[in-house]
């Protein structure tokens, strides 16, 4: 498929972009400059030749990189997102749009999840990009491990969505992901239940003295 | 230790109170008749003898059984707890009560947690039980499989508390029981995020055709 991680600079991008090229996906990072795209796209192939994979991920500014995908993923802070969802709601119409968004802060030593009006980010994202297929994903995967490819892990994702075809197709996705097991979490407005998850694992690996905490449903 | 299970007439009761009297715990069941209290402990104590143990449950009315103990768990429906809360605030002055409450509804085929305005449940608890020594915990257990005394399971549970040392009792008391796994959550500001997992773990296992689900941090 092809695949555009939007501001896919952070962890979650160079896990995502690393394993969806390998698999035979095409990647495009975005970012709001090219020349930054460009710089993480040569990373990451970097990292692909290391792995002696012969996959190359290409960068665009996110517009472009939205409009030649078929998946776009909301790999952006997610205070950041909705302004960059206002100026792509066009160039998204019809698309899937994947928000990894977690709304969340810090107080008194432990993270909280932040509610937001609309319930979660999801909801919100999906209330910016109404024409668009919104499915919300990929929030409680802790991004320094997943960052490191040779890492083990065994993780769920659990997947939210209105759209049920397309959360079928962001599913079988995820599952080609080694170590991870994508379920299905019924409709957008479970997402708010997913994303809090994400500041307990902070908050209990520090409590713990863990590390690189993701779920396991079972 | 003194052990209250407040209302313990539901699946969560049964699981804890026989596994808590094995372990050599004074098991009182409450309920608000005597005559209910004294029928449940009487249907544990048939387990109890047919699993070979000489332990022994008692029956009294929640007031008895709370005052009796040193830690008291809410094994009550969330919705029904806080008018209990208020009835027995004097005679759960100081000691150690346990909130496993979730408010939780079913909204279209799927389980959302229903936020209330103190935050969560167990805050909306000590909220009422100002002199008592809240302590937030096992939400995320699936009842029924945890009813069953010879099933196998490998769980966590997330301990919320702004009393340190309570939490620390809860925790040492939860790791006892095989197949528990008691990891500090926070103050009692997390509660809601671990409340929350609650009608997700329902939801996925509706909709992924699972049974019994729990939660590992992994």
């Amino acid at each position: 498929m092809k695949i555009a991680l939007l501001g896919g600079t952070g962890n979650l991008g160079v896990g995502l972009a690393v394993r969806f090229a390998m698999l035979g996906h095409d990647v495009i990072v975005g970012s709001r400059k090219l020349e930054k795209a460009e710089k993480k796209a040569e990373e990451y192939n970097e990292i692909l030749s290391k792995m002696e994979s012969k996959a190359k991920v290409i960068g665009l500014k996110n517009e472009d990189a939205a409009r030649k995908s078929e998946i776009s993923f909301f790999t952006i802070p997610w205070n950041h997102a909705f302004s960059t969802a206002e100026q792509l709601k066009d160039v998204l119409a019809d698309k899937i749009v994947v928000s990894p968004l977690v709304p969340m802060e810090k107080k008194n030593g432990f993270f909280i999840y932040n509610p937001i009006p609309e319930g979660s980010a999801a909801e919100k994202l999906a209330g910016i990009l109404k024409n668009s297929r919104v499915v919300s994903a990929f929030h409680n995967i802790p991004a320094d491990k997943f960052a490191d490819l040779d890492a083990k892990f065994d993780w769920d994702v659990a997947v939210c969505s209105d759209d049920e075809d397309a959360k079928k197709i962001v599913i079988d996705l995820i599952n080609q992901i080694d170590g991870l097991r994508a379920l299905d979490a019924g409709p957008l407005a479970t997402s708010r239940m997913v994303e809090s998850i994400t500041p307990l694992l902070i908050t209990i690996s520090i409590k713990n003295k863990m590390k690189d905490l993701g779920v396991k449903f079972v």
